[in-house]
């Protein structure tokens, strides 16, 4: 599907670089917000509603409160089950609300939609850490106050939030009555066909046991237990009142009373204060959470009492600051910066923020697709972790990216369990998770994407490679790389109808729009990658480890042999690849398939999976995501250039990303084959996801994976960064769109700062001892302090030229060849006939000039006819000269050469060595591409790519020269710059057109490179 | 999987000729005894429980009374929903039991688990159409009696239930007192994570309306209403209690008092009789079922009234008649007989017997796969019925039939309503359904299978060919037809991948371990075959019937060119072959898939899928059921018997019947490729399926398709019936464990009786005006009560003659051209070498003498040097003379053609009609199989079943003979007599071994042929 250009809607939240607001509040976009302004630490999970509930229309709100990894299990009921599908289904809870604080003025309710509200505005700012919302309201009655909350899940305490909520009387004397609630009543949504959102459950899950008000601590709390995993939960608040001007509110008795609302779930304790007119009043609220899932039960009371009592030594503000310098610290290591374009900026700040809000760093949960930011996928954990955020953290927090894979090493019993309900040896990753176990209920889509296994091994190898943290590869990767490499060793086999090649069947790839097939190319790949790591694990274990090594040999029963097994699986694994479209299959039937019809599909029928029988998908050549792109991007090493051009010419257009993990894939692969405009394109759309709401599903929570996505699209997309046993390699380009953009990455524990500006890449070691890095291939040692400048504008190091019609002309001499030939037969020859053998293979054009004999030839014979043609062409050949040369060539090869730009051949003539030889330029050439090696010919990108490679310059230094209309397009697929020498009319998609090769000159050459400013 | 031999149980009830029964009664079968001896007519099903109620082990009854189509939807949860999965699930619905009698003898309640049961018997007589009970049994008191029951549902009226009650006071006088009751607490079976049963709802389906006692008509009435459909049900129940001495006993008036307990929805009458010891009393009860599906509201309670009203005056005996005169005429048109084998005699009585209790025959309702008689699969319809159920009727109830058929052109809209939800033009029918709408929860395995449209079409076809009703396919058949073709025709395409074949992609065949693939070989078989039968019906109608075809176009909005496209479809169909096997694949990607591990699955792992995941059973070869197979016996004139034979031998292994719908095609299948002992193996394991639990499921509904598959075992399997254009072709077979057989079928409105005994086949045509058929390709014409008797002995009727060894011996020539090649090449040949040539190619055979020679060879000239060795053996063979024949086969050759015996040749050596030639016999050879049109040559089958098939002789009438050890593998792999020229260790397969061809004589020829009792 081509993607159209996006076009950003009217923005919700101004523009800022470091905050996101609303300077009035809009009922209408009032369920999108609660997730855009959702508070987290990692731990508790806040949606922005308001203290005082909500009163806008039904169904426009989900009022969300989530500790991560927090769950029920509810029984699966399948309409039609089978052996091995799970039992139950995990799902994090929304817990009781905490933050629930009424304010009554007079007796007069505080409720947006009574009274008049004279202005409201809130935004939440990404520097402290803390959401503001200020609010000047008239009370019915006509007492006008003017409201200054603020807001903070506390990063550094996990299980603390608070609340400051400060209240000034404008044009009133009176009293105020603060009503702070614990709300356990939890509404739950319905169910739902979006299988996108969970099937949800008729019951409450959280159970009431307990609930009072503790004099001593003044602490207000409630307990209750999940359901069915009967985990206890304690919540709980303490609250200050104060004014302003520092003076202690007289707290009236009445105001400590405790109203009990035991069937609702429902408790709150009330504080009235009286004001003068002007004067400020302020309610801070300390809220925890604690659950049996971390700590002893008996424990849980205790240790909200002492958390809320650190809270109150500290203070709204104490903690306010203690939040500014650990977000001082995480911007520090992680900021981009991106100049001239402040959507995108605000953007990818507010998508590095909610990654940090939602990621859990105790080694025991993860993040959920959602974060904590809502409902959606039920809390659960995915292979987004591994393939989309674990590269953001392992780059800029790799502590928490340990913590995310010690999670994978936790569940790793799990694992092997569901490998066994699989029949199958070593371990299986579950495909969505909360603790370990596997929650799919359509297996299609679900558990047969084993790939998680071989995402969790790219995950580690990455993480080890680039942090250098090979402890944890010994004391817990080890250990999950054999586990599941043998799942893989038993998955597959050596199929025999594949010549032996190691196939791997039954599974699904990342793409969900095609499900359960053979030899999934993306799979593969990444399989074979798993397998080599796992395999050079086990000798670097042998080698320098071998205690741990035994230790582990035995701990999961490693036999002899069974690394050298998954090497050979590697060695010989298969790759499907069409040979006549020369690209990599998606899957062994996908290119058997019909293309989906794109063209009668309208806007409104996107995304195709809540408008289309799953079966109507699964028959058509259509992507959800990006599958072998995606594959294209981690394994960068193992394709060609030409490959990925081509294959994602041919993937993209298929590709409708209706799943949001796919947008910055595209990005950046995008990037990487020359095409910024498109890779700005799809960056757009991934950057500002949930901002513009472009899936309209903000409201069931934020898009994580596209969020660590828009991170990738800068750093690996446009930053070029790509990495290989821990070097960092960089090849940088800047949008047009932008002044400049920086980045940090984290490696082996040195802080880099990387600034792109349209001139050159700024590289600057913020932290560390001295850094080897490569830009564009070239090593470059960084030293602390001392930022290295390096040019990005391209010089023109080659030119590739095509030999007929542009060095000589050898039309002429096959014309003999053929007609020499045609006389012996006796067979009459003609130019018209010669005419239709120009661009025949040279059996087909035999076959045309024995058309006019009664010669009836075996296939030997023919074929012997074609030799001797060959034969006497070759002579002709022989007989060439210099003089040959077109006008203009010898002079421009000798200008070329002194200016130190190679010149490369990309013609299809496979007796071009020997012309060349003949018309004595052949040391001219430093790479002659040879045609009898490429998949395809002429109007592919093959050939000219080759003959760059061959020069090992990158196409964009690179000048292509052709007199056909089909090299012209190989040339442009290429990402060179094409002059064609010839009519406009057949050469009209060229950068520069001549009508001879004596028009050719080296300055001309070099006038085309700069003009284009090929700056990239 | 090999199926093991099936040894039987030992007999739970005892084989009797025309009944079913037992005389004792054991708990531990109470289940499957309530299935076996469920009583129904088509609309009314009756599980056999107890008048008494149940009072043994929980859980192991199930009280069943069910109405054809009688169901209640309730919305189906998906934990993970998809676009247009069915929204809710109709399940045939368990309801009120009106069978309720409880018998009190002076206040002790008749249980079988008090007093004592003195002895205990029933059975269900088939010719009677009775269920029968004898129980004499002792109260706690010591009263003892003897009770009589007898049970009929009314196969004449469609609303009627009978039971018959009698008490003989054996040894006291007193007061009987009987509580009739209708009890609509309904137990519904819970939920299973077996997915042959239903998911089991939560809430009861049928709500209690009202209920009463209509003093005026004596009826005892239950209003209800199903809770989601809202359909109105009214059951309802009249009395009659006499003595056996024909006096009315006299009704006490507390005898009419009615208990009524609402809540319970039960509602009960007693009546009171006093007893002389020795005296006789019978309740008999009259009970009917009438819904708002049939009938207005408002006129339920008077038409069970009239029914009731009608029952009484002819009374039960009346009644008895009535279902015996009906039964006659049912048993006249379909009995089958088996003389010599008891158990497979009651077995095939008893399923004929049920399949028409569970036929739905007013063209609304259907066949349930379990029919009447549990609630497994919840009372859906399934493909079953035209492919298993409908040959039966059609053949021999050809009325009902046709209303099957109608039931699905009653739900043509709502098929096209299907269609749409999957984007395509057309109709498609559902998987599973009751009232036409797709019930399908587990798409993979249910919407999936389109090839149901297929199917459809196939079952009009033989219904409308065999039968000769075009009025069916004018008034309905054609929409079917032309609405189905149209959504193939739209589902698939001409696939430029394929060479623009038409494929159709994203199916599921009939063999549920393989789920969504493309080109799956039986569907794109039958869809050809439908599709031709489509394009064939519209010429006839507008040839013969141009109003309703025009008015028909108009209706559909039939274009011009759309049966054109049909045909062009058909024509183009891709049907997936694999050429190295020389086998059908089951679709494109089966055969890559590993085969199954049946060595190391036990047996306690059968059926696989409750103990494997559906992936690990899709990621292998393994099959549920017939696929392929079964589509060599529906379109058996597609393969050649070679194929037959080759596809079987591959798939048999692979296939566990694990579908009780699979051993009855492979019986078939086995029958005709010759192999009876296996035939009889499967028709065992069919026949008897439920009576002796073979699945293990029989409690919870009997196997419908298995018992009509019995059916299709005889007549399309040992009887060898194959229909064409009407015509009926039978190649008969008997089982050597049987004296005989006799089945029936009716065909163009004549009943044909056809036995089977050891020497001959009788045909008689009972009913008709005179009936052409064939009898082994022969054609028979049959006049009224005129049998015909057929011999079923084989001749000997042709020779097949391997050339090398048997004829002459090449040996020696080719030897000499290869040393003549070798010396003109200078390379040393010997015979060392010459040995390493033999069974080798002509070109590896060429590497092996120029591994002794430098020198280096294109291709070309490589084939220029095996085309001169071919010239030089060539010219070698021109030498030879009538005295290179080896000896006695002149003389052999002699007297087969005296005898008219035919001679065939099935040598590998494409030389083969030159040596004849030259050896002076070409002339005494009818037919030379050609070894390069072979696919695959020896051990396979294939050559000598050319060469029979040329000759025009069935391989049963044909004796090989060979010398070589894969010879005769292929010649008893043919099903041919073998005879070995040779040694013992080389040829010990051989049914004759003669050392030498001299021995070889037409005589010892014609006395194996008899020896071995070619009866077949």
């Amino acid at each position: 599907m081509k993607m159209k250009p996006y076009e950003h809607p009217p923005a919700l939240y101004p523009y800022r670089e470091w905050s996101l607001g609303e300077d009035t509040y809009e009922e209408e976009y009032n369920q999108r917000s609660e997730s855009v302004f959702a508070l987290g630490n990692g731990y508790i999970g806040m949606r922005g509603n308001f203290e005082e509930g909500y009163h806008g229309t039904a169904g426009t709100t989900v009022a969300g409160n989530y500790l991560n990894g927090f769950y029920d299990s509810e029984p699966i009921v399948y309409p039609e089950g089978a052996y091995g599908l799970p039992a139950v289904n995990q799902s994090m809870l929304n817990v009781t609300d905490a933050r629930v604080i009424g304010l009554e003025i007079e007796g007069h309710a505080f409720r947006l939609d009574s009274g008049k509200v004279h202005s409201c505005r809130r935004w939440l700012d990404m520097q402290t850490g803390l959401l503001h919302r200020e609010v000047e309201w008239e009370s019915p009655a006509g007492q006008r106050v003017k409201l200054a909350i603020r807001r903070m899940v506390c990063l550094r305490h996990k299980h603390l939030a608070a609340i400051d909520y400060a209240v000034t009387a404008l044009n009133f004397a009176g009293t105020l009555q603060f009503v702070s609630a614990l709300d356990g009543e939890i509404r739950r949504s319905g169910a739902s066909s979006d299988p996108r959102l969970g099937s949800g459950g008729a019951e409450p899950s959280l159970l009431l046991e307990d609930s009072g008000y503790d004099e001593a601590a003044g602490m207000l709390w409630m307990r209750q237990r999940t359901r069915h995993t009967r985990f206890a939960l304690l919540t709980a608040a303490s609250h200050r009142l104060q004014a302003a001007s520092g003076r202690e509110t007289e707290q009236q008795l009445e105001g400590r009373e405790v109203e009990r609302q035991l069937e609702g779930q429902h408790i709150s304790v009330s504080h009235a204060a009286g004001m003068q007119c002007g004067e400020t009043v302020i309610l801070t609220k300390y809220i925890t959470y604690h659950t049996s899932k971390d700590y002893p039960e008996e424990e849980l009371r205790e240790r909200s009492a002492s958390v809320l009592e650190m809270a109150e030594g500290c203070g709204f503000n104490g903690l306010a600051d203690e939040q500014r310098t650990y977000l001082d610290r995480f911007w520090a290591h992680t900021d981009v910066e991106i100049k001239g374009d402040p959507a995108l900026q605000q953007g990818i700040r507010f998508n590095l923020f909610q990654l940090l809000q939602s990621t859990g760093r105790d080694g025991v949960t993860n993040i959920a697709a959602k974060g904590l930011t809502g409902e959606g996928y039920e809390g659960h954990y995915f292979w987004d972790t591994e393939m989309y955020m674990l590269p953001f953290f392992t780059y800029t927090q790799p502590e928490t990216a340990r913590k995310l894979l010690e999670f994978r090493y936790a569940t790793l019993d799990k694992a092997r369990e569901q490998a066994g309900l699989l029949s199958q040896k070593g371990a299986l990753y579950p495909w969505r998770t909360i603790d370990g176990s596997e929650n799919s209920a359509y297996f299609p889509a679900g558990t047969a994407q084993a790939h998680i296994n071989a995402d969790i091994a790219y995950g580690i190898k990455q993480y080890v490679q680039a942090t250098g943290d090979v402890e944890f590869l010994v004391s817990r990767g080890a250990e999950i790389l054999f586990e599941t490499s043998r799942f893989w060793a038993d998955l597959g086999y050596f199929n025999p109808a594949r010549g032996g090649a190691f196939c791997i069947n039954g599974i699904t790839g990342p793409d969900e729009y095609t499900a359960i097939v053979n030899n999934n190319a993306y799979t593969n790949l990444m399989v074979q990658d798993q397998l080599n790591y796992a395999y050079e694990t086990s000798l670097l274990l042998e080698r320098e480890y071998p205690s741990d090594y035994e230790r582990l040999r035995q701990g999961i029963g490693l036999t002899d042999g069974e690394a050298e097994l998954w090497k050979e699986a590697a060695d010989r694994m298969f790759i499907p690849f069409d040979e006549e479209l020369g690209i990599y299959a998606q899957d062994d039937t996908f290119l058997s398939k019909q293309k989906w019809d794109f063209e009668h599909t309208p806007a409104d029928k996107y995304p195709l999976l809540l408008h289309f029988h799953p079966l109507v998908i699964y028959r058509h050549q259509v992507l959800k995501q990006a599958d072998l792109v995606m594959a294209m991007f981690l394994l960068g090493d193992k394709f060609r250039l030409v490959d990925k051009i081509r294959n994602y010419q041919y993937y993209e257009p298929l590709t409708t990303h209706d799943s949001s993990l796919s947008p910055c894939i595209h990005s950046i692969i995008s990037a990487e084959i020359g095409d910024l405009a498109a890779a700005y394109r799809y960056f757009d759309r991934t950057v500002r996801m949930d901002l513009d709401d472009i899936n309209r599903n903000a409201k069931d929570g934020l898009h994580m994976a596209a969020m660590a996505g828009s991170w990738m699209s800068i750093v690996n997309g446009f930053g070029g960064l790509r990495q290989t046993h821990g070097m960092l390699c960089f090849d940088p380009a800047l949008p047009e769109q932008w002044q400049s953009f920086r980045f940090k990455v984290t490696a082996r524990g040195q802080l880099l700062d990387v600034w792109i500006g349209s001139e050159a890449a700024v590289y600057t070691l913020l932290e560390g001892t001295g850094l080897q890095i490569r830009h564009r291939g070239q090593p470059v040692l960084l030293h602390p302090q001392q930022p290295v400048s390096l040019p990005l504008a391209r010089q023109l190091e080659a030119v590739i030229f095509d030999l007929d019609g542009v060095i000589t002309d050898t039309a002429g001499l096959h014309y003999q060849a053929w007609q020499a030939l045609a006389g012996e037969l006796g067979i009459p020859f003609s130019r018209a006939v010669n005419e239709r053998l120009k661009g025949v293979s040279r059996m087909d054009a035999l076959d045309v000039i024995l058309e006019g004999s009664p010669l009836r030839l075996t296939d030997t014979e023919r074929l012997a006819l074609a030799d001797k043609k060959d034969a006497g062409y070759r002579q002709l050949l022989e007989q060439l000269t210099p003089a040959e040369l077109l006008p203009g060539i010898p002079e421009l090869l000798d200008s070329l050469a002194q200016q130190g730009i190679a010149c490369g051949l990309a013609s299809a003539s496979l007796n071009a060595p020997l012309i060349l030889q003949r018309l004595g330029i052949g040391r001219r050439f430093q790479a002659i591409a040879d045609p009898a090696a490429l998949q395809k010919g002429k109007p592919d990108a093959e050939i000219f790519l080759t003959a760059a490679e061959l020069l090992g310059v990158p196409p964009q230094g690179c000048i292509g020269i052709e007199a056909a209309a089909a090299g012209i397009a190989s040339i442009k697929a290429a990402g060179m710059l094409a002059v064609g020498i010839g009519r406009r009319e057949q050469l009209a998609a060229a950068d520069l057109l001549l009508p001879s090769t004596a028009e050719l000159t080296a300055e001309k050459l070099l006038e085309l490179f700069g003009g284009k400013g090929r700056r990239t």
